[in-house]
């Protein structure tokens, strides 16, 4: 089985700026970290514009949607900012893909102490590679429907609604 | 779902004693690596006597056997040496178990840099909320049956028999 | 020889809030630094409010004065943030406090990766101990005299003016 | 100034190799560390063969005698095992150098969570600029002259004799 993997950017993957003090993006820390997870099965990774799910406009949720449709893998683990992610994830669980989507994310970034992000990415690609076919937000340990999702901002976790 | 998450050592759990120099066992990892994990399910640490696997014994394996029958949990994730994991899965699997049992480990230890270790367990997590009744090893990305595993020391890696 | 730490704040002991996403202040991350840095020299720890150093008034660089002048200890070392650090070392320069004042800070916060947070603080509280009576900025294995400094921000590192 | 630091290995540069699970050496960590520290003065580094100290022979210090003699710079910092670093001290401090000569390395290796490499590597570049000439040991804040310095093991620390 070959996964694609698709970073959008989100908490996962920010990146301190030394010269103005900014938790920005640079060049995505997918390529350290799949290799960080000695992965033995193939892998594709695909970079899309790095944003934080806050800035997200139709068209950038549209052009995952538009990767996801012309992946050729039938496991996919999307690497996403967490505001919005139950709203990405509407978008393509809509679109009766065939394929299973996990989109994932963190809490802290992976370049910041105690971060969650290599968890959650491991614990996306096996669930990617296990659940039938459709749309998850798989965070921190747990699975959740597309449809059945919501983003506790107070508490910092997701639930189901 | 609740999920047991049994500690037996291995390359994950190990610590650098700085009196003497020796990448041993101390306290295990896992209590700091399920908070630093943030999981929302329900989760149960069972720590046993944490050693290197190429030092266990039938005695060691049995006890592992004993905790999984033990568990009333459905979904079972053990942190484990790589070196004869395969051989305490094949205890695991020929007991059948009822149970979803995913073993892991890491290549580098928890508190060394670049450690594989937090995406295993997060792998592993994903893998026992999905994966049918039996006994799994999961590495680096990639589910084996528990008849069907070896590992290249060599190369460092799992592969099929 | 003792030492005196004084914590202001600065990027040296920014923490991010998983919450909201925004590198701010915490607890300071000193006394963990110092943990682990195994100083077999005493050392008294002061931590005053936590600010970012463009944040700073005069009131709070009076503070950082009244405590280099209540200290007991000939060596101090402030941890600070770089943006103001040159004036903070201005008012002490000013001072007479015959004392060793040596000002350090950091380019990236302590808890995030390559971070130099822990190598500037061991070179500062090495000069501290060796250096004559003044006041001093010691930032990236290079000292200042506290009237001869100024930060380059576009390069983002300390020059001589 | 420029500083020379010479790397001879020692729990500092202590490499995990995930093949035979050995705390060895391998490549020097010292470049990624120069580049981490961000500094602004200039440094050559030079690396002999890398050694754990309990391993160096004779041959093995003058080596590190006959380094700094040849070197051109006045301010020296040497990364060396903390189990015979007094011995190399002695050696180094019989020579009359006419130079200050820092040794320092670590209790726990720089690539280990809670090393203390990067505070020992920045205070000894502090003390190494800063210094009279001599040969000196620096570790965990504290200065010790070449003839006056003992590792007490089973505490981990070093002391005046």
């Amino acid at each position: 089985m070959t996964l694609r993997l698709i970073a959008t950017g989100g908490t996962f993957d920010k990146h301190y700026n030394e010269l103005n003090g900014v938790l920005g993006f640079s060049e995505s820390h997918m390529p350290e970290v799949i290799k960080r997870a000695r992965l033995t099965i193939p892998v594709e990774l695909e970079v899309l514009p790095l944003l934080d799910s806050l800035d997200m406009q139709d068209a950038d949720r549209q052009r995952v949607l538009a990767s996801c449709q012309a992946a050729g893998e039938k496991a996919i683990v999307i690497v996403h900012g967490t505001d919005t992610m139950p709203q990405t994830a509407a978008i393509l669980g809509a679109a009766n893909l065939g394929k299973t989507v996990v989109l994932t994310g963190a809490m802290i970034p992976y370049e910041i102490a105690n971060s969650d992000a290599l968890f959650n990415l491991g614990f996306a690609c096996g669930v990617a590679q296990t659940l039938a076919p459709g749309v998850y937000v798989a965070m921190n340990g747990q699975v959740f429907a597309w449809n059945n999702v919501t983003k506790n901002r107070a508490a910092g976790v997701f639930e189901p609604l």
